[in-house]
């Protein structure tokens, strides 16, 4: 190194150094350990290596044009361009040469292990770090001299480029490799997963790796057909002849077309994935690989397997690319899924000394609770009642379902909006906006919405019961039978919330805050600093109305807030960054695992958080924001019944 | 250890040692480093422990029974003696207690690494070690305390007895795993492959390893109606659309076939298969493998690879236990395959400092010479004469098919004997005991004897003309067109040797013979030591008329044999001793190929080598058994017809 060589600064790194005129810059990139990507090995071709050269300011020199401390555009470059043209002041760092001193800036796009940011203000970003990468080679052409097989002259290429260790091939590599390196003139992009086994092939050069969402899909559980919850779905497999292999089919037929689904919005041949992430409960989990469930049904509820998986798609009847992988993650017990393993993975509450509960409320409410020092995690059979299934108006959350629900604390009156209004039932307008749907019943958040309006509200005692008192001030309070009920939508149909739905929300409640009691006692906290509230309904529950009802334990509400598809995003983590695999694995075994079922104390703090909202708690974070009313006894006589509705969830 | 302490001794390792009275005979071998084999763990089920109990003879203690010296019968070797006899003097190890001084021997049947004696004289044995092994395990019982999977409570179990490294399972075995653990009552066995992976498992205990050829099967090689040799077949591959499926599906389905016939034979279910080992020539392998052999059809002759595989036995359609694996052995060269591996793997010439050639002669000659020093092999060209097919009156070898002559000096009258009689033609209840078949034609190693014979009876000439002037003195000598022929059987059909047989045997012999000579020349040398001669074909020729026609350069006849069907031995080898498998791919990395496609000097060893038998070299051992004729030079006209010729074997 002398004086006369260049001084090269990289940014956002800052990595500098000083390097003889005539270097190539990634050449000068990755002696500096900078992190530039490049698929096609420095042959102008990916396009991955592209750089900002940024205005030179080095006084040594005086004034300089960054145009003169590097080569001219080269013809490579220029063929490049004409391809995808380079934005302005983008050079391809593999065809270029240093002339002088420079500032180079690597964009994110082009660094390897780039973050990808994710929509929540308050989430980590993800590492982008695949498993499968793809590489670009120009393989030496067979020679009778010397005899070796087409593929061993491949491992050759790419280990003289990319330094593998050594590498086997899929069969269906092996059938098509001698095929395409031919066509490819031999030159041929190569997959390659975790580093050690050749899993797709293709002439020339390939570029087609997805490090953002590119789209994305959702489907309606294709086991819904075969019952609407846990336990009715393993009676089919257990009753049904074939029942289970029946609706295995059903998983991965739905999974087949997800993958069609999302290939065509992004334009891509669905053989064009490579691999895919999969969370779910341990039903769904065990479904998918084609492990009868019937063993979940009923205690010990043992799995077939815990561990995360790497299998092949098409061992799972999954029509991607031939050589695709599909990664589960670990389940962690018999109710506590590969879907909360995904959530863990998301939401890390082990990276911080505050206390985290997440909580994913389906069928089954999944919890977990804990810090860096602990984790815990449990099931509570909350049954579908959140959901709006078992309530005489509920309905799943679709266009014309009430969403969001306030009562008038003197007159009694409802107001409301629906999915896919933005109006309240009571703003002119309103029915003109909702001709298309009409007002067809009450979805999950808003049956929460209107009986914790109804409990502020004073038409719902602290023990669950609609105050037929009220009957005479307000025509919305009915009697039916020997029970009240309260009409929130008045239109076709009536929409009602009777005295047995506001118990079957005070049962799935009392099992969801059973759940979470029984993991504070386990750690011996009486309080949580921070809540997350997972999956489609966490994502829509206004936090208040769920603390009103005594859902969650008090809290600051600042710190209550939506985690939206945890268990979606942890599949993603584990698909980007696949370091994260041995991070969720070794976690996971971290976890406490307490079974409800077994726990002798659950019973009693089911009885206790049957009243609203839990009784032996202050709530003094909620009474900043609505006005409670007066506290009195919880009310115990139906809990009895809780039993007889063990594990219903799913 | 006291001198109170009894002394046990076992043959045949002769390893001893002192053990406090009480100790388990299989706990003491095992302390001792004694090789016991165990599948079901010491719980008196496999019987694999089994020991002999011999006579003491300890002069300290004087006269003793062993009866004294060992624990009596338990209850679990009654139980087990009742299912399978107990031979007299054996115990179970596992189950019997050390009382006083022992010589136990240990049968070969109870050693895990017994080795299996091979039949031919000079063949090394091969020592037991397969890469699957069945293991017996009691499993945990799933407890909702501790929850944890029905496969990680499987591998605790495993670990604790056995002590494996990290395990995995295939997809079946999860998918089988807890039936299994339940209908065996938390006992199942499971086979594990290479020590890393759970291929099968049974509800409790399943005893079926075969260390010994259980069963054997053979079929015509299915290609035949693709094509009868190499290059018509890959031509069908080129020709028809699809054809190389066609053909990868006959070679699957033949394998299948045979699969089920010693599955048959042995009485087992095919499904008890756990793994098969295949060798074969290029093209069989990559049909077998599903890909296209087009490539191997023309130059530079690439392999889409040459290492050995480990592959599932599903991923090519292979019907057997659906956790089967299989392992193909490597290739060397486009025309020395897996078959040519499983012969140096069976032959091992480089054991020895004498210089061995290995010679398998079907459609192609395969040829390896080498010695511990260095190992080179080649293909040549021979076509199918050797085999009977391009021949008048050749034919497979059959019954009634011709496989010995011989041709009086005077007379020239031929007896033969045909495959399914053991009496020459000119004698006594010859025509009877042919009568079911006829003779309907001469098969290769017939047509050597008679072409041989007519050569040393004078017939031909030692450039191979059948020399017309012989029709004065016999009728057996006719002309036909402008050449003669040989009669060597009147009947129905004529069956004669013409003039273009003679052509067609010397220039399949001149291919073997330059492939041969080059090798030679390449290590310098003008004499091998050993020859060994594979195949079918080697192991039905009479070497003597082999060395006659100058097929195999001069050697002591002494040392000159038949390997009988190596390329299956090595195969076998393979299969059943797993380490086998790392000698067989370091050994074939050191192979010199010589591509005699592109060895200047191969059409002058071919020309040279026309003559009958090898016109330069003295055959002096072959002079001390029969009497050649006087040498002349060479004839040099049918040399150049044999490059068009190239690559017409397979």
């Amino acid at each position: 190194m002398s004086e006369a060589d260049a001084l090269v600064v990289f940014t956002p790194s800052g990595k500098r150094g000083r390097f003889p005129r005539g270097t190539q810059l990634l050449q000068a990139a990755r002696t500096l350990g900078v992190d530039v990507d490049s698929v096609c090995g420095g042959r102008a071709l990916c396009g991955r290596c592209q750089v900002l050269v940024m205005e030179g300011d080095f006084p040594k020199h005086g004034v300089s044009s960054h145009a003169d401390h590097l080569s001219p555009l080269s013809a490579v470059e220029q063929a490049y361009s004409e391809r995808r043209p380079l934005p302005a002041g983008h050079r391809l760092s593999c065809s270029t040469q240093i002339q002088g001193d420079l500032v180079i800036d690597v964009p994110a796009s082009s660094q390897v292990h780039r973050q990808v940011v994710r929509k929540a203000a308050d989430a980590r970003p993800i590492t982008l770090n695949p498993l499968v990468h793809l590489h670009y080679v120009e393989v030496a052409e067979p020679d009778m001299h010397d005899p070796s097989g087409d593929l061993q002259r491949l491992l050759v290429a790419l280990n003289k480029e990319w330094n593998f260790g050594p590498l086997r091939a899929d069969l269906p590599v092996l059938q098509k490799l001698q095929a395409a390196l031919r066509k490819g003139e031999w030159r041929v992009t190569v997959a390659v997963h975790a580093g050690t086994q050749l899993i797709g092939v293709w002439p020339g050069f390939h570029d087609r790796v997805y490090g953002e969402v590119a789209a994305s899909s959702g489907a309606m559980n294709p086991q819904i057909r075969f019952g609407e919850d846990l336990m009715s779905r393993v009676s089919y497999a257990m009753m049904h002849p074939g029942g289970a292999q029946q609706m295995t089919d059903a998983v991965r037929g739905a999974l087949n077309a997800l993958a069609a689904d999302v290939a065509r919005e992004a334009q891509i041949e669905v053989t064009d994935i490579l691999e895919l992430t999969v969370v779910g409960n341990p039903i769904m989990h065990h479904l998918l690989l084609g492990i009868d469930p019937t063993e979940l049904g009923g205690a010990p509820f043992a799995l077939a397997t815990d561990s995360a998986l790497g299998l092949h798609a098409s061992e799972l009847g999954l029509q991607l690319h031939p050589g695709a992988r599909v990664y589960t993650l670990p389940c962690i017990a018999g109710h506590v899924g590969a879907d909360t393993a995904g959530m863990i993975l998301s939401e890390r509450p082990d990276l911080s000394e505050k206390l985290t509960l997440l909580v994913d409320v389906g069928t089954n409410a999944e919890i977990v609770l804990g810090n860096s020092e602990r984790l815990l995690a449990c099931s509570s059979p909350t049954g579908p009642a959140f959901e709006g299934a078992q309530i005489s108006s509920g309905q799943r959350a679709a266009p014309g379902a009430i969403e969001r629900v306030r009562i008038d604390r003197d007159t009694l009156e409802a107001k409301f909006k629906v999915i896919g209004s933005n109006l309240w039932s009571n703003q002119p307008g309103f029915d003109e906006a909702v001709a298309a749907t009409g007002v067809t019943g009450i979805c999950g958040s808003g049956i929460i919405e209107v009986i914790a309006e109804m409990y502020l509200a004073g038409i719902i005692t602290q023990d669950g019961v609609i105050d037929g008192e009220l009957a005479k001030r307000s025509d919305r309070i009915v009697q039916t039978g020997r029970t009240y009920a309260y009409t929130v939508h008045r239109g076709t149909p009536v929409l009602q919330i009777t005295q047995n739905d506001v118990r079957a929300i005070q049962l799935a409640k009392a099992a969801l805050r059973a759940g979470v009691a029984l993991l504070m006692e386990h750690i011996g906290v009486d309080h949580v600093d921070r809540i997350r509230l997972a999956g489609a309904f966490g994502s829509h529950i206004d936090v208040k109305y769920a603390m009103v009802l005594g859902m969650i334990p008090d809290c600051d509400l600042f710190n209550v807030s939506s985690a939206g598809n945890a268990a979606g995003t942890g599949a993603r983590i584990a698909l980007l960054d696949s370091d994260s695999r041995k991070t969720i694995e070794q976690l996971v075994r971290r976890v406490e695992k307490i079974e409800t079922a077994i726990e002798p104390k659950f019973q009693a703090h089911f009885v206790a958080a049957m009243g609203l909202p839990h009784s032996t708690e202050p709530y003094t974070q909620l009474r900043k924001v609505v006005t409670l009313p007066a506290a009195k006894p919880p009310a115990t006589r139906a809990g009895s019944s809780a039993r007889s509705r063990r594990r219903a969830g799913g």
